[in-house]
C-alpha cells in the first residue's frame, strides 16, 4: 500500500485543481435551464472515470444520464464493490449570501468553498482518485469496482431504482460504499449505523366557496386557518410524542449498545442549542438530543399558507389553508403506512364545517446498519490509519431513500462512509469541505478498497 | 312632505346619473398614485354639497380631506343630526373578477355595480339629495344638519378622532346619522342595533437563527410551525368558546327581549350554509347563528405564514411562523383588555424553546343601541312608510369603531340606517346597491329629517 499512498500524496495538488473544474459545471438538476451543464457535468465525469483506468458509459434516462464505471480485472471470485454518488448538485440561490461565487471553488481557512463541495461532487470524486491511486501504482486491487452516478439526486433520484431495476447485472455487488455523509465532528472518523426516512405530505383545508368577510360571517362557520392549526397541534402529545394512533407501532426499539454508545459520543446540549440560538432544546421526553435526531420519529412543520399575509390588518376569514408536513421515520416505519394512519387521523379529529384533503409529496424508507461484521471492520481500520483514530458510529437524521432500495434489490450491505463535517451548509449558501478530509479521504478509501478483499 | 317626495320622484334620473358621476373618480384611499382622485372626490363632493343647499368646507388632514357641510338655519333650539359617511373606496383588485369595470357604474338586474356603490359613496350621496329635497321646495327642515365626509374610512380614519376632537364645537350635535351599512333582507327595512369591536394582532413565532435541514435537526428543537398551531389551537375550546382565560370577563349578557327579536327574523341555517358552500355551520355551544355574528365575540385566523410554501417538498424547518389573529369584540370588551389578555395567554402556553411576540395592529370598540325612545321610533317610522313594512332590528357582525367614539367625544345619539343587501361584494369584486334602495332610500332619509325634528 505505500506506494498507492504516496502516489496520493504526490499527487493532491492536481487532485484538488480536477475537482475544481468538476465543481465549476453549474450542474443544477432542478432546473431546466442548467440540463446542459449537467449533462458536461455527466461528461466530465465519464472521461476523467476513464482517464484513472476504468471503463465509463454514460446512460441516457428519462431525466439526467446515469453514468456506470466498471473495473473487473479482480476476476469474477473477488468481490465487488458498488460505488454510488451524485454530480448534480442543489439551486445556489440566495446567490448574495456566498462569501465567494458558488461555482467558482474557493480555498479559505483549509476549506474549499463551492456548491458541491460536500455534497456530493467531492466526495465521488475522492472515489475515481483513490482507484486512480492503486491503477497508477500498478497495485493488485483485490475488488471489481462498479461507480455509479447519478445526475438527479437533488431532485428525487426518479429514474434511479428504475435503472437498478433494469440493470440488476451490471450492477450486482457485495457491498454498496456511498460517502455522502459526514464525520461526528472534526478529525473524529464516523461510520453511519443509520438514515431516517421521510414522508411528506401537504393538507389542505377547505372552507367556504370563498374568502369571507370575517365580520359578517366570524363565529358562524369554521375557519381553515384555525382548522389547520387544530389539526397540526394534535399531531403531538405533552410529552413530545407524535400523537397518530398507531405511528410508533412499527418503530422498533434500538439496541442498547447502540444508544450507549451514542451517550459516549462527545456532546453538549448547552452548546448545541447556544449554536443554533435557541434557549432550550426540545423533543420527545426519554430520549437524549442525539436520540432524538438520530433513532427518534419526528413531525415537523415545513410550510404553512392561509389568508392574508402581506402586510397591515385585512379582516378575512380565508376558505382555504395548506401545511406542508414531513415525518422523518425510523425502522421499521414505512412512508405508505404513515400515510394511511396520518388519513385517518386527520379525518377522525378534523372539526366540521371543512373538507381535509391529504396529499403525499415524497417518501422514502429508513435504514439501519448493526456496524458488525468484517465490512464494517475493514472501514473501521482504514478509517483509523488514515485519520489515526477509531472512528466512531453515529446515526443519520437526514434521507438517503436509495440506500435501502439498492440494499434489498441488490442483496447487498450498504457501507456509509463519509467526510463532510457538521455546519457545512448543504443545501445552503458557502458550502464546504475540508481539504484536510479532502485529502485524507482519498487514502482512507484507497485502503478501504485493499481491505475489503479480504472482507 | 308630499312636496318634497314629489321632487325626488320627479329626479330620480339626475340623482342616479349624478351618483355614477361620483362612483365614476377611482378615490382609493389607500394607493398614494390614487391620492389625486381622492382629492377630487372631496372637490367633487363639497361642490355638490353647495349646490344642494348647503355651506362646504374641504378641511386639510395630514392624510386625505375631510368634507364638513352645514345647513342651520333650523335655529339654536333646533336639533342638530351630523352624517357621517366616507367619499374613500377600497381598492378594486382582483379587476379580472369584475364583471363591469369598478369605476364604470353599470346597471344590471335592478343593481347600480360599481366601487362604492354601496360602500360608502351611494349611501352618503343619498343624504346630499334627501337634504336638496328638502332645501329645493322650501321645506322648513326642523333640524340643523352637519355633514361630515371622510377619506380615509376603507385605511382605518387615524386622522378622524383627532380631526372630532379639534372640532368638537363645530361637530356638536344631537344624533349622528350614518347609512354604511345594510338592510337584513330585500324589501326589509332595518335599524341596526350592534357592531361589534375588532382587535387585531400578529403573533410572531421565532426559533433558530436560521432554517434549518429538518433531517439534520427534526426533533431536538421547537418547530416555530408547530408552537403556532399549538397557540392558535389553544385559542378555542371543544364548544366552540375562545379560550383565553379572562375573555368573557366583560362580554354583557344581551337583554332577552332583543335575544327574541332575533330569533324571530327570518333565517334558515341550512340556506346560509349552502349559499356559503359548506357542510355545516359551527361556532359556540349555546347561540344560534345569528347570535354568534351579532352579540358573541369571535377569534378567527386572516392569514398564516411560515416556512417554504412553494410547489413540491422543501425539507425545512422554519425558524420563523407568523399569524394573523383577529378579534371580533363585543359590550363591554375593550381591545386594549384584549390584548393584556392574549399576550398573558400567549407567554404562560407558549412551548420552550421558542420566542413569541404579539403586535398590535388594529382595535375597535364595539357599540350597542337600545333601539327604543323617539329618536329610532322616528327612524322605524320613516324607514316604514318609505319601504311599506316596519323595519326589524338587527345586529352588525362587523366593526366601524368610530360610532363609539362620536357617541362618547359628542354625547350624540348613534343612529345607523343603511340600504345595502347581504351578497353586495362589499370589498370585493361586483359591488352593487339595489337602485330600488337607492331611490326609496332617499325618500326615507328625506322623511327622517323631518320627525328627527320632534324626537
Amino acid at each position: 500500500m505505500s506506494d498507492v499512498l504516496r502516489f496520493i500524496d504526490d499527487n493532491l495538488g492536481r487532485f484538488r485543481s480536477e475537482l475544481y473544474d468538476f465543481l465549476r459545471i453549474p450542474s443544477i438538476s432542478a432546473k431546466a435551464e442548467h440540463d446542459g451543464d449537467t449533462r458536461a457535468a455527466a461528461e466530465w465525469f465519464s472521461a476523467r472515470a476513464e482517464e484513472a483506468g476504468l471503463e465509463a458509459t454514460i446512460h441516457d434516462t428519462p431525466g439526467h444520464p446515469i453514468v456506470v464505471a466498471e473495473w473487473r480485472d479482480a476476476g469474477p471470485e473477488a468481490p465487488t464493490v458498488l460505488i454510488y454518488g451524485h454530480y448534480d448538485v442543489q439551486p445556489p440561490e440566495p446567490l448574495e449570501l456566498w462569501t465567494s461565487p458558488p461555482f467558482e471553488p474557493t480555498e479559505r481557512d483549509g476549506r474549499i468553498y463551492a456548491r458541491g463541495s460536500a455534497d456530493d461532487k467531492g466526495q465521488l470524486y475522492m472515489h475515481v482518485k483513490a482507484l486512480e491511486a492503486h491503477f497508477a501504482t500498478g497495485s493488485t486491487l483485490p475488488i471489481n469496482v462498479v461507480v455509479l452516478a447519478e445526475g438527479e439526486e437533488e431532485v428525487g433520484s426518479p429514474n434511479l431504482v428504475p435503472f437498478v431495476e433494469e440493470h440488476a447485472e451490471l450492477l450486482s455487488c457485495d457491498v454498496v460504499l456511498i460517502s455522502d455523509t459526514g464525520m461526528y465532528a472534526e478529525g473524529l472518523p464516523s461510520l453511519l449505523f443509520s438514515l431516517r426516512g421521510l414522508a411528506y405530505f401537504e393538507i389542505h383545508v377547505h372552507g367556504a366557496v370563498s374568502d369571507l368577510h370575517s365580520g359578517e360571517y366570524g363565529g358562524a362557520v369554521t375557519n381553515p386557518g384555525n382548522a389547520i392549526s387544530q389539526i397540526i397541534a394534535s399531531l403531538h402529545d405533552a410529552e413530545g410524542r407524535v400523537a397518530i394512533p398507531g405511528f410508533y407501532d412499527e418503530v422498533v426499539d434500538w439496541d442498547v449498545e447502540t444508544r450507549r454508545q451514542i451517550a459516549e459520543l462527545p456532546h453538549s446540549d448547552e452548546a448545541f442549542a447556544r449554536e443554533l440560538g435557541v434557549a432550550a432544546l426540545t423533543g420527545e421526553d426519554g430520549y437524549s438530543t442525539l436520540e432524538r435526531l438520530w433513532i427518534r420519529p419526528t413531525c415537523d412543520v415545513c410550510g404553512i399558507l392561509c389568508g392574508y399575509t402581506g402586510e397591515g390588518a385585512k379582516t378575512v376569514l380565508p376558505n382555504h389553508a395548506m401545511a406542508k408536513i414531513s415525518f422523518r421515520l425510523v425502522p421499521d416505519q414505512n412512508p405508505d403506512h404513515v400515510r394511511a394512519l396520518l388519513e385517518a387521523h386527520v379525518e377522525a379529529i378534523k372539526p366540521n364545517g371543512v373538507t381535509v384533503e391529504v396529499r403525499e409529496l415524497h417518501g422514502g424508507r429508513p435504514w439501519k446498519a448493526s456496524l458488525l461484521g468484517p465490512i464494517f471492520e475493514a472501514a473501521a481500520d482504514a478509517l483509523e490509519e488514515a485519520f489515526g483514530t477509531k472512528p466512531v458510529p453515529m446515526g443519520g437524521g437526514g434521507s438517503i431513500p436509495i440506500v435501502v432500495e439498492f440494499e434489498e434489490r441488490l442483496d447487498a450491505t450498504a457501507l456509509l462512509v463519509g467526510f463532510s463535517l457538521p455546519g457545512c451548509n448543504l443545501h445552503a449558501p458557502d458550502e464546504w469541505l475540508p481539504i484536510d478530509n479532502y485529502e485524507k479521504g482519498i487514502g482512507a478509501l484507497a485502503m478501504l478498497y485493499e481491505k475489503l478483499g479480504t472482507a
